[in-house]
Formats: structure tokens, C-alpha cells, sequence
């Protein structure tokens, strides 16, 4: 189904971080699957860190751990002597790797001897291996939600996983489906669509989150936006291959333009709404606006409580801020549905 | 530019196919391109062949040709022994070549140390390569058309390569831009959008058809449609890298569901227009729809003279057949802004 299958438990390299933000694949694997961690291990200088206890590659695979997690930004694009003597540790303690890295840990030599020496694998989330399939399109069976978004970087994943948690807590058949390097280290498993050669884009979703059971929920992390003209491509080709049951909208309300590209104006949530909906009906003529996810981190409590009481009575959707309060009113909706 | 500049005059490689449709990229570059032809090569059994001389390759490289089209598809996917000795007695006669075919055959040891030896060139140009370029979005000036449609396979290429030819004939600074294989050998440049990473789908198109000055227009081949199930992020992003000034919608009128799925209904025309001028409008606010491009060969003159009235009155649109008449009307409305 998916082409990475990550073993747990895991030791998280924090490397030499500068910030938090530089860490955030590890942060976020720690803050969804805090059960799959045994430890973090920190170089000097590191500036970021979770609630672990400190190990050395040795001490973890002692505590148990089976995958070293490298999901921390590497300084000027270089993998240094001293990281690659860190990683042919961890596979010489009988760990493998999931890397993050745009470079690929296994083209440095010693890594790759390393791996194959002690039969151990190295995960390159980005770097997707085929075979891929074509999509077709097919109706298929199942639930699937998809996160769509009025921008990149807007909380699709985090969303996700939350409606993921909420469901599993009222007993429902749910499941994350992870579409980018972050999902996929998180839940150990996915394909990272916006590396895959273009005519797979829909192929390799259709793939992640295939037919089944009408009680089953797949929760599918989506990618950029339909008005990103940078990635937007990506966005539907997810879309054609999610066959989405029911869309839920992504927003960050205090971006001025789209990220990263400051001559480019954000479209209204009503657009982005209907654009969306109208590009699912494509292959799932049903599908539904399910709600609104805010992200209203950089808001206060009383402006965030506004602005989604504002928002839902305005498109008549459920509207939530999942750090904020909780995704329940979105899964009421959903089972309801 | 583009990463394919392939060197006339050709010698076309028919090899043996089994009937017109396995040498469509060989007879599409005499089609479009018999001034840079200078024969052909028909290996025996070969069904297929166009009006030039038939020559060996030692013939072909004394009357001046530069490069080896292997525009013709393989049976059963294999390079067969026979192929791999003309591929080499090419290179060693002083020919690159092109290759359209999915095996790269660079990857033939014989064939890619003939390439090395010679000094000569392999393109390859199912395969692209990098390093290519996330798009911006940025708005540029120039003037750039592009075909979209209905379904795959409805005559995009086609229509912009008549609607380059009647730019030109008109005095018009009108440049093809191919995004596909068969389009890159007959203009000896562009990229296989599809087979780039998803990131790069728009990107490519950007640099493919950069900022030019406002009397100059790029004929920019489409790929897919957004309503094909398997190919609609393609198309998408390849709008989007294109920030087309103007749209020609294509259109097959005798298909009865989408090209290759059964299942898939299709889109009507007037969905089709509006849905790809928003999409458009993302990175172009004026874009305009220019005309539609029927493609009738399966219908009788009466019945697709009929048709074309029919649909430019139903649309308000100039509708043109350009392999049945001409594309004049278009090239009218287009240069009347």
C-alpha cells in the first residue's frame, strides 16, 4: 500500500539544530507518536529537543530502538564526518535509518557499507521508488477525507492527524494517510507526491489510500493549493487520486500572500471552497465540504473564538481551530454525514 | 530554454513498424518539419513510411544529416540486436540521436559507448534532467497561447503547430513550445512535462516559455485535460507554468467517455472553457478564451462543417478544424486582442 513502512520504536536525532523549527520533522513525530520514542539524541550546540531522555546510538538500541529518525535540517545542504559516523553507529547498532534529507544518505559510501553490512534499510522519504501505477479513477469504496488548503503551510497535515485521533478515540476505523516527508515519518508509512515524475501524482494516492470497507476512514494529508501557482499541480492530481468523500478546508487568516511569493494574492475561502469542490466531482460527484481548520496560533483567544464563530456562520460549515480547541464539531459532521 | 536542441537535417528511423501509428513521432516530424528531413530508414516488414528517399545510414550522413530520429516505438519494449547495431553505426557515421522510445538507450552499453567514442549526443526525451526550477508565478510580458481540452489526445499539438505556421505566414515573431515527446522532435526542443518530478510541473513550463516582448507569441502544446482522471495535475500546473494571455479549448466530438476510462464521463465544453480560465486566471487575470479547435476526421465534411457553425454560435467563439480547413478565424481573433 505504502512504500515506506518504518519500524518503530525510535531514537531522534536532533543533530545540531540552530532553532526548533529546524527539527520539526522529529518535533512532530515525538508530539503525535510520543509512544514510538525511546529517546533523542542532541550534538552540541543543539538549540532543540522534546520531553526525552538523552542517548548515545548505543544507549537507544539497548532501550530497544529500531530506527534511527533523522528528521532535522542539515546545515548548508553537507552531511559532516561527524553525522556520518552518527549514522554508520546507529546502523552498526542494528538501527535502520528514515532520512528527510534532500541528499540521499545512501550515496555516501560509508553509510551505504554500513547498511548493507548489518542488513539494515535506509528510508529516503524523499525519494519515492517506483514502480507507480497510472490512476484510473475508478469508483472505489471506503471513506476518504481529504485536507485542502487556501495555501501551502496551512495545517492540512496537522489536521489530519488530529481527525485521525479523534476518530480512533470514538472507536471508528480511521487511519492517516501521509503524503508528505513529515506524515510519513510520523506514521511510518506514505509517499512523498511532490517527488513523485508528474504522471504518477494521482496514481501513487490512488495507491495510499485504496478501496475499502464503507466504515473505514482514510484521513489523507493533502499538498499546497489549487491557487499555489507553484504547486498546484500536485494539489490536483492528489485530488483525482484522494477520490474524496468529504473535503475539509485548510486556512491560515493572517497571511497576506500566497507563501513565498509575495506578488500573489490569496484567494477568498468561498473560492477556494467551491474551486475545490467542483475539482472532486471530477471522480467523486458526492463529495462534501465537511469544515473549516484554522490555524490561529498567532491570534488571541478571544480574536481566534471570533474569527471561527465569524467563519462558520458565514459558509455554514463546522469551523475549528484543531490546537486550538478540538476537531470534534468536523467528525460530528462527518459520522452525521 | 529548453533542455533538447537537436541538430538538423534528419535522417527518420521507421524501423519496423507494424503500421502509420508506431512511427507517429517519425511521420509527425516529416509532417510539420519535411525541410529538415533529408530520408528515411525502413528496416524489412515495416508497414509504415513517408515520402523521402530511403537510405542506409552512411547514405544519410553523406547527404548532410545530422541526426538519427528514432521516432518509432519498439516492439514488445526491447531494443533488438538488429536496432542496437544501427543505433551504433549511426553515432559512428557522425549522427546524434533522438530517442522518443521509454527504454533510455544511453543505458545500452554498446549504444552509450558509441555515444562517448564518437563524441556525439544521446536525447533522450522521455527522460528529462534537472535541474529544474520551482515556478514563481511572476507576472511576465509576451503574448502565450495554450491548447487545453476536453480529453487527452484531441489534437493540442496539432492546433498549435497549424497555429504557429499561420502566425509565421502572417509575419508574426510565433514560436511552438513542445511539452511532449513527439512536439520536442519535431522542433528539436522543449520538456516531457509529465515525466518530471511533481514539484518542477510548472516550473518547467516557465522556463519553457520565459518573459519575451509583447509582439511575440509562444504556441505552448497542452497535456491533458483537467477533467482526465490520470493526467489533470499535468495539466494544471502546466497552465500555471504557461500564464497563458489566451486559451484554445481542443476537442474530439465522437468520443463517448474519457480517453482510456470507460468509467469517466465527459466534461461538456462549456464546463471545460470556464474551468480552465479560472485555473488560468490564478496566474493570468485577462487570459481569454480564443476559439475551439475541433479535431473531425472521423466525421463527413457536411457534419463537421455543421458542427463548427453549431459550436461558434453556441460559444460566441471562432471553431475551426485546422486538418480540415484552416485556423484563420483564431489567428484573427488572437491578433485583433
Amino acid at each position: 500500500m505504502s512504500e515506506n513502512t518504518i519500524q518503530p520504536p525510535y531514537l531522534l536525532f536532533m543533530g545540531d539544530a540552530p532553532d526548533e523549527l529546524a527539527a520539526k520533522s522529529a518535533r512532530g513525530v515525538y508530539e503525535w507518536r510520543p509512544e514510538l520514542c525511546v529517546g533523542q539524541l542532541c550534538l552540541e550546540g543543539c538549540k532543540a529537543g522534546v520531553d526525552l531522555p538523552n542517548m548515545t546510538v548505543a544507549e537507544a538500541a539497548a532501550a530497544g530502538a529500531k530506527t534511527f529518525v533523522l528528521g532535522v535540517t542539515n546545515r548548508g545542504g553537507v552531511v559532516s564526518d561527524e553525522w556520518r559516523s552518527i549514522l554508520v553507529d546507529a546502523l552498526d547498532n542494528g538501527l535502520d535509518i528514515v532520512s528527510g534529507l534532500h541528499t540521499r544518505i545512501d550515496e555516501i559510501d560509508v553509510v551505504r557499507e554500513a547498511a548493507v553490512r548489518n542488513g539494515q534499510t535506509i528510508h529516503e522519504v524523499r525519494h519515492p521508488h517506483g514502480p507507480f501505477n497510472i490512476a484510473t479513477g475508478k469508483p472505489r469504496s471506503g471513506q476518504r477525507i481529504l485536507a485542502v488548503g487556501t495555501d501551502c503551510s496551512v495545517g492540512k497535515m496537522y489536521t489530519m492527524l488530529a481527525l485521525e485521533k479523534s476518530m480512533k478515540a470514538r472507536g471508528l476505523d480511521a487511519k492517516f494517510r501521509a503524503t508528505g516527508q513529515t506524515g510519513i515519518m510520523i506514521d511510518g508509512g506514505g509517499v512523498p507526491v511532490d517527488a513523485v515524475v508528474a504522471d504518477f501524482i494521482a496514481g501513487v494516492v490512488e495507491d495510499l489510500a485504496p478501496a475499502a470497507d464503507d466504515s473505514h476512514w482514510d484521513c489523507i494529508e493533502g499538498q499546497g493549493s489549487l491557487f499555489h501557482p507553484s504547486y498546484a499541480g500536485v494539489s490536483l492530481g492528489l485530488m483525482h487520486g484522494a477520490q474524496p468523500t468529504a473535503l475539509i478546508m485548510c486556512h491560515e487568516p493572517t497571511r497576506t500572500h500566497m507563501r513565498g511569493l509575495p506578488h500573489q494574492s490569496l484567494p477568498s475561502i468561498d473560492d477556494c471552497i467551491k474551486t475545490n469542490l467542483a475539482a472532486a466531482r471530477v471522480v467523486s460527484p458526492d463529495v462534501v465540504m465537511a469544515g473549516i481548520s484554522v490555524n490561529t496560533k498567532d491570534m488571541s483567544e478571544d480574536a481566534a473564538q471570533k474569527l471561527l464563530a465569524d467563519l462558520a456562520q458565514t459558509h455554514a460549515l463546522p469551523c475549528v481551530d484543531p490546537g486550538r480547541n478540538n476537531i470534534e464539531p468536523i467528525v460530528d459532521a462527518l459520522v452525521s454525514g
